[in-house]
């Protein structure tokens, strides 16, 4: 949707409102439909080819208007995360289907996502302990728990283990900034025989630093064995997997516990909208609902019948199902893949202006939307590099460090990026470098001393 | 702000947003302001009387839109929640100000306002407990710790324990639902006698069920002296404290660690919108934030100087000090205040209706919006009642348990509500309640030997 379509739209919503507040006394104060009405009323998948806005607003008064807030925010919600996971290809059992054990919510964010599975897998293993071993108490089991995630993972996973209460250790990843199974399995075999419960897994689909890929083909078997939950967290690349030709970096996603990704990044969403499924729902509600009324509920609990408010760590929810339903139907699946395509070719684009000058080098594989770059140097350069850049506030750049290099990464983002901008980019980049190269030899030593100071 | 009015505003809003679009190139990536550079731009306080939606509107041209998102966004949130709690008169030590360790910050709900609460009494207290006997491990200390709250509280409190991993007890409330001070002293000497840690209390004012009101000058001073974390929850009361006449219901807050409550509920804000503060930021930036530079960072952090993701659950943030300064500033004190002496007024008129009408008795003290009721006689007749009324679908009521009474509420919510809705529904409750006591006798019985099957 363009600006000018946009302004004709918002003004037919505001006059939509408008109408709702004037009329609100002549509607129903609760709805007349029975639990599950909304799936026969909708298609099954998300279309391939866009839908006119007409059409997309014309459902809102026949389908979510009967539903209200209750039941509708929840079902549209289930069917919304069952048409995205079918986009990219995920396995049935994540699905909520008519009546499955899986299915999927949106989180606010990655985090939660990664907290809540965290959450559900500690509750999960306190529970198999004991009943293994009834004499160990629970705060015995809490104090030898220990979680995994690669030294590349993003902080909130070790937030996640702190807020839970349990051990995080960092596994190894490669010269590739990768996790495999013999790292993985390597520190297992450490700490069990130190009498420690390893009990959970976070790989990462794309690392924030370079966008790197654990190995889930190695990773899911051995968590799998070990009885050990692995959580997928692909926040920035899941996107990406709606592409056939992005998708085998989601292979081994079948070993998976729960897995994770933030339409909101990639997927042309507004902030928030963070997908996660999970193979068994009743997983999740075991850590957040500990009455002896939960199993009854557990049976009644599939498919469309949803609560989420077991799901998640608030009670209250938004009713974020309705963005994501218009954007997979306004740009339709081809649309989308479009959009990532576009912006992978971009990131190409880019990296090959880098290695066509050899003052530069890429640091890391270029796999979708990030380049990881610097000037061949030291690390003092690189850092007055990105300072000019961000200083001339033409483009901005947000560095990392890889093991000891500091990095600058260009991350192609907006909506309405072109080639053009690239160039500019490029071109901007370049120019600062040949500044910057020209007058540094002679201070380099200076800077060097004032830093020591 | 009536329909017609937001028509108007609306659509001059969608036009700002595809002017922004359309121009978004010329604008510069990065702002020039410098951290602080919001509050010297707008007032110390909220207005007290309504300004004009051009005025509101101006402003963000002129002091938002030069602080893009970073660091408006953060800014804003740190003023206008100093703002909010100078119009309910919290303690300055609660307040950012220009360089205060206190502050406040806006949450999803009021079950991660509890939560992140609790995280930070349980770091707190793992510290001092190891401080004073370092050869006791986390794990054991964990194993001891418990958490209170009264009978009458949210069940999210007991929901935060568990996420937590620490242990729960409920507090007796008294024939008012009020927890007094000698009922948390005599729990917390039985459990200290057990060899468990008490540290953290959750005081409820306005309970879910009832709108009652825990002892606050009672439990303060017991919290204080028993090194427990106090935190408040005020979700649904809080909103009324900007009115002097009901302010003293918040008398104690003086003794708490933290306070929150839901500007979305009661104060014309949209979901989601919970208010929270706390005495000490570097307490909950200690249990989200462990790395050795913690320590250089907390100095550095007071006032406007805020880095919220280690306030909160998730990372990312959306820019919701926006909507509450749109509110704030729209209504201006007078009107807000005017917004909740008609719902006191009404659950008033609605309270004598029900006491003319000796078929039916008051649960509960009648002191907000809520209005807890039934007719005089058995569970049965009342859950009939209920079903009654909510299957005609004219109004809504969610019941509740007052120890072993079933009781319906008639709650109080409506921006838009008169006098004239409260008359409506009172004669529509009394004509059914008519009805179904006409019929009601010589089925009783049979009802109840359903029941019993």
């Amino acid at each position: 949707m363009d600006a000018a379509e946009f302004r004709k739209r918002g003004k037919e919503m505001v006059d939509y409102v408008a109408d709702y507040l004037e009329k609100i006394d002549k509607r129903q104060v609760f709805p007349d439909v029975e639990p599950g009405y909304l799936r026969p009323l909708i298609p099954d998948c998300a279309p391939q080819d866009p839908e006119s806005f007409e059409d997309v607003f014309k459902d809102i008064e026949k389908i979510i208007m009967p539903g209200a807030a209750s039941p509708a925010c929840t079902e549209l919600e289930t069917v919304v995360l069952d048409w995205l996971g079918k986009m990219i290809n995920l396995p049935e059992e994540f699905l909520a289907g008519k009546d499955g054990q899986g299915g999927g919510v949106i989180q606010g964010s990655a985090s939660e996502a990664t907290l809540v599975s965290l959450l559900a897998a500690r509750t999960k293993t306190i529970r198999r302990v004991q009943s293994e071993k009834p004499e160990v108490t629970e705060a015995e089991i809490m104090g030898r728990l220990v979680a995994y995630a690669s030294d590349q993972a993003h902080s909130s996973v070790e937030r996640a283990a702190l807020i839970s209460g349990v051990k995080i250790k960092s596994v190894p990843s490669d010269e590739r900034f990768t996790v495999c199974g013999s790292a993985l399995k390597k520190v297992l075999e450490e700490d069990k025989a130190a009498g420690l419960i390893p009990f959970f897994f976070c790989a990462t689909l794309g690392t924030t630093p370079c966008c790197s890929f654990d190995k889930l083909l190695e990773l899911g078997p051995l968590c799998n064995r070990e009885n050990i939950w692995m959580h997928i967290d692909a926040a920035y690349a899941g996107s990406a997997f709606i592409c056939p030709e992005f998708r085998h970096l989601l292979n081994g996603v079948e070993f998976a516990d729960s897995f994770n990704f933030n339409p909101h990044k990639w997927l042309l969403v507004n902030f928030d909208c963070s997908a996660m499924w999970v193979k068994k729902r009743s997983d999740l509600i075991g850590a957040f609902k500990l009455e002896p009324l939960y199993l009854q509920h557990h049976h009644q609990e599939s498919g469309l019948v949803t609560d989420y408010r077991h799901w998640q760590i608030p009670l209250g929810r938004r009713f974020r199902s309705l963005k994501l339903w218009f954007v997979l139907r306004m740009y339709g699946v081809t649309g989308l893949q479009e959009h990532i395509r576009k912006h992978v070719r971009l990131s190409h684009q880019f990296e090959r202006l880098v290695l066509q000058d050899e003052r530069f080098e890429i640091c890391a594989e270029v796999i979708l939307g990030l380049v990881c770059f610097r000037l061949k140097g030291s690390n003092e350069l690189n850092k007055a590099l990105l300072k000019t850049i961000n200083d001339a506030k033409k483009i901005h750049l947000v560095p990392c460090h890889l093991r000891e290099k500091f990095v600058l990464r260009f991350a192609i983002c907006s909506r309405t990026v072109e080639c053009a901008h690239v160039q500019f980019a490029w071109q901007h980049i370049s120019q600062l470098a040949t500044e910057l190269l020209e007058t540094w030899e002679p201070n380099q030593q200076q800077q060097q001393e004032q830093e020591q100071c």
